[in-house]
Order: C-alpha cells, then structure tokens, then sequence
C-alpha cells in the first residue's frame, strides 16, 4: 500500500475500497498499469475486505487468486473494491472488481476472486 | 524485473526462469515475500514463456492469471519458472512455478497458470 | 441441459437463468449437488449469456472457468444465474452464480468465472 | 464415476489415474468431450488424488477448481492423471492434467488446478 501509494477510501464490514493514481513504475510505456500490480492489489484488497468480517481475529493469509483482465488499466486513478462473498469459519471468499476512474466515467478493467485462509491466534 | 531486482537465469523455447533475492519492500516483516510480488512475478515469467515461442512476433497481454500459494515464499532466493503449457494460434497457456532456494534446499512455494494472448502486429 | 433435465428459465442481452431439480445421479448421499455438475452448469451457462451478445455469431469455446464452491448446493432446485462481464472482439468474460432454492430462501452456493473465445464463422 | 463407465487405472500416494471411452451424452456432436465432463473428471481426480495422502482420513471437499481446455478432447479414450503438489494439514492442493489417447497418440487436452479441504471426522 505504502509503496504504491494506495490509499482506504471506504470501508464496511465485508467491504473495503483502495483508491490509487498511476506512477511510472507501476505503469507500462502505454500508461496502463502493470498486470502484477493489478494482482497485488486484488490481493491486498481481497486481505483486507476479509479482516473487516472477522474483527476479533484478522490474520489471513491468501489459499489462491484468479484474475481477469478485461481492459488496459488507464486513467487518472484506480479504484479497487474488495467484497466478502461468503465468510466462513477457516475460509473466506472473496470478489475485487479494479476501475479506471478518469472525471465521471468508471471503467471495468480486471475482476479477481480469492481464497482466503484465516489464522488461529494469528499463526500460520 | 528492474524494480525488483530480478534477472533472467535461463531462456529456452517455451521456458524461462528468473531469479530475484529477497528486499525489504518485497516481503512481510517475517521475510516471506508478499502474495502479491509473486503474482507480477508469475505474470512476468508467463509473458516472456509465451514470447519465447512465437519469435517473429512476440507481444502478448495476460488474459487471466490464478496462483495458488503453498507455502511461504522465504530463503536466499526465488526463482521463478515459467512454461509455455500449449503455444496457439492466438492463445498460449502457460504454467508457472515458483521455488524458494536456500543453499541446496528448493522448496515449491507457488504454482499458477496463466492464458496470454497474441497481440496482432504488437497491437491490442 | 437435457441430460440433467435443466431449463432456461430468463433469457436477456448478456444474461441467462438455468434452473434445474436434483435427481439422483446429480447429487451426493446428503442431497448435495456434485461439484463437477455444478462445474458443468457453470460452463453451459457462461456459453448461453455469451451467445447472447453475439446473435449473428453465436459460436464460443470455453477457454478456462473457475468456481468457488461457497456452500453445499442442497435445495427443492438451483438456480444458475449467467452473466456477460465483459464482451470483447474475440474473448468474453463471464461470471455464473449458483443459488439453492427452498420456497423463499435463495442461498449462494458457488460463483465461477469463466474465459470463453469466439469462433470464427462458427469454427474452431 | 460409475455414471461415466469410468475406471481406476492407477493409484498410488498422491497420484491417482482415471480411463473412460467417450459415450454419446458425454461429448458433442464434434465427438469432443464436454467440457463440463472433463471439469467433473478433474474434480474427481483431485479428490481421490487428497484422498490417496491421508489414508487415516480421506474425506475431502472441493474449495475450488480451475480449469484450462488446451484442446479438443478426442480420442478413443481419455487418461486423467490427478497429483497432490502440495498435502497441507487443512487443505490439499493438486494439479490435474486431461489427455486424450489414440493408439500410441496420447494429447494434452485440459491442465487444472484445485485446492482441497479435509473434513474433520468425515463431517464439514
């Protein structure tokens, strides 16, 4: 998040958004972000939608991702929204759906799914 | 591969591998690199698989992308190997695994497969 | 569709809706539907919807699907909802949920998405 | 398994092989399989492939499953050749690869990957 310079902009239970403007290292020439950065994301966002449903006890690790580019991921910033599917007792499922957000318009740029495992005590 | 500091080991047809050593802001405070660093470097070792085996015209974007994560990612280094699964016309799928080597010692840390798709004369 | 004695039941631009009853050859010893059928549904599904948004060329192969098997698919009958995420030159990307039905309660058994390819006048 | 004149051919600690010959309501009028058969095949393979590597407690579901159809399935018999990768306390990762076999030809038509969950005491 840090490195990116990602930011939370929402966040519920089961919900979370992540809010970040390309850079030149995360981009290609093009200006479309980089499918490993869009990955990560997913990753990050689909960890901390996860933590928001289990609050006493959030340590997951992520069990696998699927990612899906459906267009280049090109604008003045990215939005990411993580989504609990269905939180169970050790797994969590999880949907981040990534944006290109340039003035009003919003473009569906890659969806994602994961598993996610959750931590006992916060240990693997 | 320049951000992180990774480099081409080995170049066949329909294979790559890239080695990369751990850095402070490609892995967790336990030292274990982050899911999402092994995910860009899945995509990357699939892109270059692919473009090994279509030589007149390799340009190729990532489709999807699923890795799954068997164990944690942490020793003196990764690397990273990537095969060209089945080259077609305007698909190739590819398989990814990752390793963490520590002296003699390689350890299967994540495997992922990957669909790419040639980009007609290096267009979308 | 026939062998299971599944039916379209809703049909839209870049949607489709497939219900079917459990039948003994489709389900475990719980009444369970198998996860390899639901596999299957997934996969007739996602060609449908597909279809849909190219009448006059409505020929695709499945490329990959995913599915998450979320909770045990035990109902009166299923529900399979596909949906068209993204509709390109030659790839669509879909997502198919499946819902257990029981008088009013409508339960989230497992989402899959799904690559599919078009081809070319109707050929491979 | 029985509904598909499917057979055991190979079974070994994390490996399993299964045969079938194509029957009418499993393939399309092309003779190809189904790809919802050869995604039902995977999910069985990998769940006897779990099964062979705890032989105290053998009962698995299936967390989810990808697969990639690499080519037309068809052949005089198709061979899926199921393997754990990965034998963890809770979950249980393989990869299952579809080959359709005539003669001495034998061909890569499917690659899946699954994650795996052991049922504690044989109940979810």
């Amino acid at each position: 998040m840090a490195l990116y310079g990602a930011e939370l902009t929402a966040l519920g239970e089961g919900y979370v958004e992540i809010s970040l403007e390309p850079k030149d290292f995360l981009t290609r020439p093009s200006g479309a972000f980089h499918g490993g950065v869009l990955a990560a994301l997913a990753d990050t966002a689909g960890g901390y939608a996860a933590a928001t449903a289990k609050k006493e006890d959030p340590y997951f690790v992520t069990v696998e991702l699927k990612i899906s580019y459906l267009r280049p991921a090109q604008g003045e910033r990215l939005q990411v929204e993580g989504r609990v599917i269905k939180d169970g007792r050790s797994l969590t499922f999880c949907q981040v759906d990534i944006y290109a957000v340039t003035g009003e318009k919003k473009t569906h740029c890659a969806m994602a799914t994961l598993t996610m495992m959750r931590l006992q005590n916060g240990a693997a």
